[in-house]
């Protein structure tokens, strides 16, 4: 059993769009990544999923409203719900999610990554 | 769908070793606490539980060493394994953990707080 260290996890890597796992606990992993730009919509459907961000801001569009996701702040997104996240600026997230989840939910693109790494 | 800013939610309560509920997701609880001085050994017989430092520093002892860790820093603890945190200064944590997790696990104390609030 080790801890975790964000900001040296952070270091580790640089492609965007490309959940790291860090940590796994009841059937969940916990996973970092870098985000900047526009991602696709989609929605996951069994799956609840949760951005918490490290540093920067993310904002969270949805179906009747976005949200604007500060350091420090979550937002839980319920599984079923359609969500597309934006970042204008590079923004660096924690994610928390069943170990089930695809990234990309039910949509598949060039931006869907089949296989995640353990860092 | 809100947002949750931890700042302001740790704003909500002062007292310590009662975690407050501050999202639910995939069967899990995201708690919020704050620790000082020395809990009590217990264990979890079926949850991992993830300690992150939001501010401070978690001193974390395990049957064969012990983990400080920092702000930004987390570990997991897996089950069925003992554990006692230890805060010689307060610390601010956020908790990961099924919604089945008893804080004091196996263990009933006076410090065992029976019903979490939401906050």
């Amino acid at each position: 059993m080790d801890k975790v260290n964000l900001v040296e996890k952070f270091t580790l890597f640089d492609d965007r769009w490309s959940p790291k796992i860090v940590g796994e606990l009841n059937g969940q992993y916990v996973k970092l990544a870098k985000l900047k730009g526009e991602f696709v919509w989609h929605h996951h459907q069994a799956e609840d999923e949760l951005f918490f961000v490290i540093r920067g801001r993310l904002t969270m569009r949805l179906p009747e409203k976005e949200i604007v996701i500060e350091e420090g702040e979550f937002v839980i997104v319920p599984r079923g719900v359609e969500h597309c996240p934006v970042a204008a600026e590079e923004v660096l997230v924690l994610l928390f999610e069943p170990k089930s989840t695809a990234h990309t939910g039910d949509v598949h693109t060039e931006m869907t990554v089949e296989t995640l790494d353990w860092i």
